[in-house]
C-alpha cells in the first residue's frame, strides 16, 4: 500500500498529493509530528523533513524528487512536456515556487500564522508577516504576467509547475492571505486548476484549532 | 556564445561550471555582483540570483533546472543514471546537498565568514558559525555512511548529486572549513572527483580579500 507521511498544510506535501491524485495512485494518508524528529521518523527519512513517500516498499523523500520519479514510472497524464525547453521551464517554476515563494511569503505567512502555534514555538513575528504579505504582491503580479502569454504557468499544458504553485497558494488561501482580485489571470488560473477532481481531498482538509474561511472550498471564490 | 553569469564561491554556480565543463560546453565566465541586483541583472533573471546561463540566446536561472536540461540536450556524458529509482536517488541527494546541506553548512560558514564580509553586511555571527561547524560533521558522517555501500554518492556511476556535494564541500575548504580526516571515505572520494579536468578551473577560482589554503588545490591535500 502507498502511504504519504504529511502535514495538511505543507505545500510540498501538496504538490506530491496532487501528483498522486492525477495520476489516479491511491494512498493512505498519515499525519506526521515531523517537528518531534521521533527516531521511527528519522529513519524514514534522514533529513527529518515532510513528505516522506512509502511506495512500493521504498521510502521516498524530497518533494520534486517523488514527483519527478511518479512522473516517470506512471507517464499518464504527463506532469513535464516533451522538449528540453519547456521541462527546462517546469522545473525553473518549480524551484521559483519552492525555493523563492517558500522563503519570502509561505514562511513568512503560513509558518509565522499556523506552524510555530502547531509546533509550540510561540507567537507570529509581525514583521515577517508584514514582509510576507508585501512580497506574495510581486508573486501574484509575476504569476499574471506568466499568464498573460501563457494558458499555464509554464506553457500551454498544466504541468507540475501548476501544482508547485497551487500547493503554496492553496495553504495560504486556508488561512485567509491570499488577494484573489490583485489579478484576474491568477484567481482564472486557480479557478481552473481548483476544480479538477485530484483537487478535492485538499479541499477536504480540516487543521484543528485553524477552520478554514468559507471560500477556500467554494469553487465559486 | 555561452556565458554564465557567477560568482566563484557560490555552490549552485559551482555545480553548473561542472555540468558545463563535464559536457565539454565552453562558457565565458562573468562575474555578477548579484547582491546589487542591478536592473539589468533583474531583466537576466527576475528572481535576482545567480547563476545565470546564457545559452543559444535564451536566459537560463536556477541551477537545477540548467544542469538537467543541459544533461538533456547533451547527453554525453550521462549525469543521471537510466532507470527511475536511480534517477529519484540523485535527485534526491541533490536537493539534500542544495537544501538541507545548504540550510545548516553553508549559509552558516561560508555566507557568514566570505558573503557578509563582500556585500558590506558586517561581521560573521559566531553563533552561527558554530552551528555550521557542528553541522558539517554530521553530513560528512552521512556521506560516508552512503560512500561504505556505493561507489558515488547516488550509486556506482558518478552522477550529478557528486557535482552538487562537491560544489558545496570545493566552497567550504576554500575557507578551511572541511576537516578531511574525519571520514577517509569523503575523502577518497573527494580526491577522485577534485582529479577530474572539469575541476581544474573551480581549484583556480581566487577571491580578492580571501586568500585559498594551499591545501585548496592541492590534488594530494
Amino acid at each position: 500500500m502507498t502511504r504519504l507521511f504529511h502535514v495538511p498544510l505543507s505545500p510540498f506535501c501538496r504538490k506530491v498529493r496532487l501528483t498522486l491524485a492525477e495520476k489516479k495512485i491511491e494512498v493512505e494518508l498519515i499525519e506526521e509530528r515531523f517537528w518531534e524528529q521521533s527516531p521511527e521518523f528519522l529513519r524514514r527519512n534522514p533529513a527529518g523533513k515532510v513528505p516522506v513517500l512509502k511506495y512500493e516498499n521504498r521510502l521516498l523523500s524530497e518533494s520534486q524528487a517523488i514527483c519527478e520519479y511518479l512522473d516517470e514510472v506512471h507517464p499518464n497524464p504527463p506532469l513535464f512536456p516533451r522538449s528540453p525547453a519547456d521541462r527546462f521551464e517546469v522545473r525553473r517554476l518549480c524551484s521559483w515556487f519552492d525555493d523563492k515563494f517558500h522563503h519570502e511569503v509561505t514562511a513568512n505567512l503560513l509558518y509565522e500564522r499556523v506552524n510555530k502555534k502547531l509546533t509550540g514555538q510561540g507567537y507570529p513575528e509581525s514583521r515577517n508577516v508584514k514582509t510576507g504579505a508585501q512580497k506574495i504582491k510581486y508573486h501574484l503580479d509575476y504569476m499574471g504576467w506568466l499568464l498573460d502569454q501563457r494558458r499555464w504557468l509554464a506553457g500551454d499544458a498544466m504541468t507540475l509547475a501548476d501544482f508547485a504553485a497551487a500547493a503554496h497558494l492553496s495553504c495560504l488561501d486556508y488561512i485567509s492571505d491570499v488577494d484573489w482580485n490583485r489579478n484576474a489571470n491568477v484567481k482564472d488560473w486557480y479557478a481552473k486548476i481548483k476544480s479538477r477532481p485530484s483537487f478535492r481531498a485538499i479541499l477536504a482538509d480540516q487543521v484543528p484549532g485553524f477552520p478554514p474561511p468559507s471560500h477556500y472550498a467554494d469553487l465559486d471564490f
